[in-house]
């Protein structure tokens, strides 16, 4: 059987998700890395393999896939068989799916603008906005407040398991703790345990690990 | 059995995805409205429902649930014994979870930028900023040009039935299509016997009649 083919850049939040959910499921796969500083993600041969010429995209025999969010759920709902469980059976699966969109239309909107702003842009040699990081940081806040709340009560985001609900946030969440931004994870106790829990996990060492090479 | 409670407003889009899943469902359900005007989604009782403070939320017995795109697929997976099929078995689920993300991550943030400015500033009284709209037709055209291209080779976007994937579209794809911007539709064929087919669903049909009460 051919192996499954990732197509992306390391340093993209987007394939790092998939990445991480692949090494929670224990499934060998290729890296094709993708060369974003030549616009090669907009260019053919990728952008037959998602037209709107985002990284990443998946291949796995016959099937292609975009979107990591779909790519992540495809891979924890066809290899349920393997590696960690990352979704809930029955009607536990309903908080599992209300957190990932948390993460998706609350977490991430202010998240990575502000990775943009204070890791993204100094390292890509660009000056960063300090009125957008004001900004950003005002809104994430808030978001983690609500955070807060919901891991006093549960040990993880979706329930008593580790589930793509908190897997999804990974790429962004390590970002904001290599940064002045660890202040609003650290501030916050149940937040911050959450976050040194999922961060620890050896299938994420092994994204970073994929990095530094 | 208690019945579904959904609260929300008849004017919110993300209502409106919730409502319209229900009855593709023919699930009998209680309309809550909170009054948005008077800011009842950012008080009790309705954060209790939703920290966030958005609307909509649901009810099922003991099971409280937010974030639009959450409910309806605990809708679709809880009660696939009734009603339309709005997901697809096994891997043809994938493409199914793509085209979800895509309307989230693709249409979703243009779309509703435009409706914002065209049909609710009006609406409320307020001035549609014409830079706003030009921004956001441009890229939603780009987005739709993909759909063309999509819908050319698959009847609905998810595959050949009817889903969720379609479904979440609803609520923005009709207000483009009585504002200005039906120029954008209705100037690419696939996207405009499309957007005709799933408006035409006896499901939305009930969306509108409600509003209209």
């Amino acid at each position: 059987m051919a192996p499954i083919k990732v197509h992306g850049s390391p340093l993209s939040t987007a394939t790092q998700r998939v990445i991480v959910s692949l090494h929670e499921k224990d499934l060998e796969f290729e890296f094709v890395p993708v060369n974003m500083a030549t616009g090669d993600h907009k260019k053919e041969p990728f952008i037959s393999l998602n037209p709107f010429g985002q990284v990443p995209a998946l291949e796995d025999g016959e099937l292609k896939l975009f979107e990591s969010r779909a790519i992540t759920q495809y891979i924890a709902r066809d290899y349920s068989d393997k590696g960690t469980q990352l979704l809930c059976p029955g009607k536990k699966m309903a908080l599992v799916s209300v957190w990932m969109e948390v993460e998706a239309q609350q977490f991430e909107p202010a998240a990575s603008k502000l990775n943009w702003e204070i890791f993204y842009k100094p390292f890509f040699g660009m000056t960063t906005d300090p009125a957008a990081v004001a900004e950003n940081e005002t809104k994430l806040a808030q978001v983690l407040d609500i955070y807060e709340s919901r891991l006093a009560q549960s040990k993880y985001l979706g329930g008593d398991s580790f589930t793509l609900a908190d897997l999804h946030h990974l790429p962004n969440l390590h970002l904001l703790l290599v940064t002045q931004s660890k202040k609003l994870i650290e501030s916050r106790p149940h937040v911050s345990a959450w976050a040194a829990d999922i961060t620890a996990r050896p299938a994420w060492a092994k994204v970073l690990a994929m990095q530094k090479n």
